[in-house]
């Protein structure tokens, strides 16, 4: 194991381009992206580019996919150039996407036929944490896997955690941590939408709550948000797109279907999410959702004495 | 206003022995109750009783009601030797049940009637801060009531919350506060129950999940009694009944639909709790909801090789 391990980085999205460009700090990283800009700014950051993920990962020692679904993961990989024609045999590659236990399972199958090791490694906590090293980042992997990919893991995590052994077991617990975030967020946005219907102060109501049995990590940090939204005239900066949710609790009842697993508050959560994303919310702020619920411009039917 | 104000309490259960027990250290308190050991247990903490709600308020300045529902307090005031019959007008009833924003608008309206002021105090924090004075009490009334009535929430309450000066203010955000409590306990139970499908080792999970952007205080407090429910042979200790939260996802959906705010996780949550109840759990702790969703001796179907 080298100390400073050539890295090749696929994916430089919200996630990808400040986690590479923190890693191009500290070690040689190559770069691809179907985004010219965004591959300028790792550029300036110290690491190099490539035109394709084969060209990326040529002298790889590891390659980070930080690309968006399992879809890209696929045409990263096994595509037409991708980085399968090129990775060679002991290398290693940390998936770092939400993707499910399943899909993981079967990239690791994938790579493996090509001699290549797998780091199932879905991460957490955002891109400016992910710009300082300070990820939390729960892995399932083999030891020697492991070993190969800690420069690189613990350069980008404050928190890792080892699920299991086997890839897979990073995304069954990531799974489990979205579930409760996508319900939480939602529960948020039921809760001051609801607020508001009584004539409730909602910005009252989440400091009023968000220390005691009610709160939740979510509530404390979208709530503020969700207040913000009824406040000003301009939709609150983009934390974290309302898309990401419509995969994620995709992915949650999914694995749930498979596991046999009553999940109603998740699918109630998704199906809220999808509304989100019909209503034209895909790239807002997660913390949009609550503007189905009490639209923004209206008072709730009932204030306006409809329906008595 | 006088400094040791008489107080009849009615209603000695989980919620009102340990406020009476309290209250009786620092003031004359009367008590009634359908149960004779509960109220033995008030006499031997220094209290006085009575054979009916009249006359337990026949010579208060204050009536403390600390009964399950809106029906026990229409029996405990307006019923057969019920308390209206004796309180006196400039009188002040403190109505610490979560009963809906309506049901003590409707009761402050017939006290009205008698001259009787209404404090709405729904508190929140369960026996153990009841006996001790640690209540978290959020408050609907007009200034005049909240004076007489200070002398027993301020012996009751670590935190008191003014909403409004309305009686119906409290219980809205009291039902805000169950909207997001009874979600938090549904979304526990589902992730400890999937990661249960997963193969995933629960303890574990909320160990791993109780600190971050998953983490709420219901997970925490909830989440190792569920794991617990998993691991011993005797179900965890009542702290906080199911059928509870029967009661309160039903004010909080009843009131959510008359404001004409959709709050799809609360209602799956209602239901959920609803289910528990069916099944014979309304008496046992909440977090066995979690037994719903992944039956205690059961491995899923899915990890028995069912339905592949």
């Amino acid at each position: 194991m080298t100390p400073r391990p050539h890295t090749a980085v696929i994916g430089l999205g919200a996630m990808g381009l400040p986690m590479a460009t923190h890693l191009a700090a500290h070690l040689p990283v190559t770069a691809y992206d179907i985004s010219a800009p965004r591959l300028a700014q790792l550029t300036e950051a110290g690491g190099t580019t490539a035109p394709t993920p084969a060209d990326a990962a040529r002298h790889a020692d590891l390659v980070l996919l930080a690309v968006r679904d399992q879809q890209q993961v696929d045409n990263a990989l096994f595509g037409e150039h991708g980085a399968a024609e090129t990775l060679r045999p002991g290398t290693t590659v940390i998936l770092t996407s939400t993707v499910g236990p399943d899909a993981a399972r079967t990239t690791a199958a994938r790579l493996a036929e090509h001699g290549v090791l797998t780091v199932d490694a879905p991460v957490s906590g955002g891109p400016v944490r992910a710009g300082s090293g300070d990820l939390l980042i729960v892995v399932g992997a083999e030891d020697k896997a492991l070993a190969l990919a800690r420069p690189v893991l613990d350069l980008l995590a404050s928190t890792l955690t080892v699920v299991g052994p086997r890839p897979g077991d990073g995304q069954s617990l990531k799974a489990i941590n979205q579930l409760l975030a996508g319900v939480h967020i939602a529960a948020a946005a039921e809760a001051i939408a609801l607020a508001r219907g009584l004539g409730l102060d909602p910005a009252t109501v989440v400091e009023s709550l968000r220390h005691g049995a009610a709160g939740s990590f979510m509530f404390a940090d979208r709530g503020p948000r969700m207040v913000e939204t009824y406040e000003n005239e301009t939709a609150p900066e983009v934390k974290s797109r309302l898309d990401i949710f419509v995969k994620d609790m995709g992915i949650v009842t999914g694995i749930a279907k498979d596991a046999h697993v009553p999940v109603p508050l998740a699918s109630a959560a998704q199906q809220l999410y999808l509304l989100g994303e019909r209503a034209g919310l895909a790239a807002h702020d997660d913390s949009s959702v609550v503007t189905l619920l009490s639209p923004k411009s209206a008072a709730s039917p009932a204030q306006k004495g409809e329906g008595r």
